[in-house]
């Protein structure tokens, strides 16, 4: 591996960029192939097709050809689909066609799913009737060594003359959940929102999404980017730039096919969507198993972490994170800085929240004279006075929402965390059945009349701290105490630009919070 | 804060535990008050109680008179309660003593919630019924500033004259599974098993038993130790020492009375049984919060870090981390050492986790020439050839198991992670869903048997990895796909020591080991 440490300054600039793409003599070739830029307009349409046809369809239950089918058809997509096979037939009870000629109608999109070896015949076909998008799901290309690298670049050779852009080969599908179109190997079926999603590892893919739609997070779109022959990461940048709906960009990256391409891209789009990137093949062990799977050349960690630096990409370490920082860009506006405020309903959970701060770069200022004056009226004598505040044991439910919103006002700090005050209502529906099992006495419209309070209130609660970010300006972070709905993350309100962000665990709020100031900072540079 | 920072040597090593002891000339008086030791069996007693009186009984919901009771008598425990509460009358339909003096049979411990002016009164009522064992939910003690520290002074005394020992005050409550015990103030109901947990905070106690249901983390006991006037954090240490169902202890720690006790305890116990353990307080808003809830001390972080290092404590920075770990030391063979073999159902996430194991101190070692040969006549041609071993694409369900066993069985590895084999049931039923919509002709008995075979493929595979552990004596750390139980990480398998244990990401899983490989090498010392 021949990288040129120097051309990073001791302060971690990227003097060239160039570095990024890292050479091995053996791979030359690869590094010599141009990728010609692909227009945002171009990759758009990918994922606004009118009509699909699956090109390799099965009968048999778990193959691609019959999965990516189903998965399709159920997940509510509107467009016709055609099923196209050599052998023809029926499938699933539809007419399937030997060949994508005989399509009656215009085809804007194949996903392709036929072996590797019937890949190269296709290209005419498809170019005949008129298709010029391909997901190629097919593996057996680059990434299983020297034959299938020559068999990609014969491929990319001939779809490059017929004018049929592919993405993949070796991908795990494509999704955009503003049509319904959910065509990926597993089923995951987030809903449609403003985080675009590009991962060079299909089961990477498959995870960040099973996790989104989990938490509650929206997607503009998914691909999975597979080998990257015609379509790299650099262009889903630049189509993200111009792409509307795109209000974040969550990357999972293991290599970098032009380095400066990427960087000047990526700093471009950063100043104006915030980009969320893990990269894969960091350590040696990762190295190697990322230039396995897909064949790409691996980056160099250091020359990578300098242009993220000054490209402003938000990276992280755990795929967790990509998620978690997902909810709060998608959902919360930017701390001006990272003074935090701490609600909380408890001393412990507050104590280690304010820890979690510290360790994470973030500074939990005393409260003022002012606003420990404004509590000293609403909460009891031996309240801590002190930040994190604490309101524990305060049955009154204007209390959090007073607190909350005098802490909102305070110009000492830019951003709040509120621990406990969601999922409040799951414990006391807890105990409701508690009670009713145990005291016969206990009037059950009370306690019906009971659990819809706390229902109302927590709805209240998150349209006031949604309201609250919309006039100060300040995002709130939340903590739910227990929660019927483990993984959700996000909570939209009504009518509102922001929505709730409420984690499991105090550390995955603070860490989101940390990594929102790092952004905050880097625009402000 | 008179803290001697020369007590620590350059290498961490303390010579004065007693550093530990953090004074404040305010507060000698209260270091200065002798905490006399408290016998493990006597400690022991409060979690086995025949009979319980609750004093300050309640009829109103939410008051923890009334809800103490209902949770206790909803949460399954089988021994005879009593009311108490000097207005008589019923409450739940349940006859209320005036006082304890007038209920006929012996009581073995009183949980009095009757407000803190009340509870030096009810001293002497408690000794004549011979009542020797007391949990004092109520606050407005130490914590609350001099008043209340002199009032849980005069109890101390009170209570030592009279022989009767107190958890608490301003204390959660307490739990044993083991008994349908569950008597704390927010209804969660950890299932039995082996990790004792006692939190210096209530809520974070609540938060952490909550965490464990969620994850079927089975539970010993639990303790809100709150001011710890008679009972400290020392005393539940030696106690777990000789506690035979006690085999992890997890504590959450805000700060220790007796810096020599603890110190010696932990390290005594630590040999025999892993401490995990969460410091509140560590930064300076942390210290002022934790200072503010309980009255108590806090402790410096430096000594503490030492102390813990000696000790063989294990110390994690998030809460969550506290029941990952729970989870791996009762569930999983310990660790030689940390060389990491990685089977995994996809290229990325393989990645991913071979970085994160190099992140946390985890090697991950080549994949020896013979494990390369037994592969190659298991695998696919383009298999990845490497360290993870990529098994993505495999049918046949026999490979996983195989593969799975070959690692374990290989002497250049101390622990296997495995990713994504459990948790494909779950896909594929969604899988199957899709298909019974899309497509008629696939017969619906089949559809139902291939869920099944998942089913039991999944028993079988967990079945597999606890008998494998208990043969090669090397744990196993899985890493689900998607999964119905979200929280659940720990699955018992039938007729074994071990359990298996799946966690949501990657990054549980190896800061688990990692954590494991530490304790691990502190034993080897």
């Amino acid at each position: 591996i021949d990288i040129n440490p120097l051309k990073i300054t001791p302060q971690g600039r990227v003097l060239a960029v160039d570095a990024l793409v890292v050479t091995r003599s053996d791979q030359l070739d690869r590094q010599a192939a141009a990728f010609t830029p692909v227009a945002p307009e171009e990759l758009g349409l990918f994922f606004y097709p009118k009509t699909i046809a699956f090109v390799g369809a099965s009968s048999h239950f778990g193959k691609w050809g019959h999965m990516l089918y189903s998965l399709t058809r159920s997940g509510g997509y509107r467009g016709d689909t055609y099923l196209v096979n050599r052998r023809g037939g029926t499938i699933a009870g539809q007419h399937v066609y030997k060949s994508v000629r005989e399509i009656p109608g215009p085809v804007d999109l194949a996903v392709v799913t036929v072996p590797a070896a019937g890949v190269l015949p296709l290209i005419p076909e498809l170019a005949e009737k008129g298709i010029r998008r391909t997901v190629l799901i097919t593996s057996g290309f680059g990434e299983t060594g020297p034959e299938g690298k020559a068999l990609e670049k014969q491929l990319v050779q001939a779809a490059g003359d017929a004018g049929i852009l592919i993405i993949g080969p070796n991908t795990m599908g494509i999704c955009n959940p503003h049509i319904d179109l959910y065509c990926t190997g597993s089923m995951v079926r987030p809903r449609a929102g403003s985080t675009a999603v590009v991962a060079q590892s299909g089961n990477m893919g498959t995870q960040l999404l099973a996790f989104a739609e989990k938490q509650g997070i929206g997607i503009r779109a998914f691909c999975g980017s597979g080998n990257e022959a015609m379509i790299t990461i650099e262009d889903y940048i630049d189509a993200f730039e111009t792409d509307p709906l795109t209000r974040i960009v969550m990357l999972y990256v293991e290599s970098i096919k032009d380095g400066r391409r990427f960087f000047e891209g990526a700093r471009r789009v950063g100043r104006k969507k915030p980009i969320v990137l893990l990269k894969g093949g960091r350590s040696r062990a990762g190295f190697r198993a990322a230039a396995s799977h897909t064949g790409a050349l691996a980056t160099d960690s250091g020359v990578f972490d300098a242009v993220c630096r000054q490209a402003g990409i938000v990276q992280v370490d755990h795929p967790m994170d990509l998620l978690d920082l997902s909810a709060a860009f998608s959902s919360l506006p930017l701390p001006a800085s990272g003074r935090t405020a701490i609600m909380t309903l408890g001393g412990g959970w507050g104590v280690v929240t304010a820890d979690l701060c510290d360790r994470y770069g973030l500074t939990v200022p005393r409260l003022s004279e002012d606003l420990v004056r404004t509590f000293d009226r609403l909460l009891p004598d031996y309240w801590s006075r002190s930040n994190p505040v604490d309101i524990v044991g305060e049955q009154d439910p204007l209390i959090p929402l007073t607190v909350m919103e005098e802490l909102m006002k305070w110009d000492g700090c830019d951003a709040v965390i509120n621990l406990g005050i969601m999922g409040r209502g799951h414990l006391l529906n807890r105990l409701v059945e508690s009670v009713r099992q145990v005291d016969p006495t206990c009037p059950e419209d009370f306690l019906r009349q009971i659990t819809g309070m706390m229902t109302d209130f927590e709805r209240q609660y998150l349209e006031h701290i949604v309201s609250l970010m919309e006039r100060y300006r300040k995002p709130v972070f939340g903590v739910s105490l227990l929660s019927d709905e483990a993984d959700r993350t996000v909570y939209p309100a009504d009518g509102d630009n922001f929505k709730g962000v409420f984690y499991p665990t105090p550390e995955r709020a603070v860490k989101a919070l940390a990594k929102m100031v790092e952004y905050a900072r880097f625009l402000d540079r």
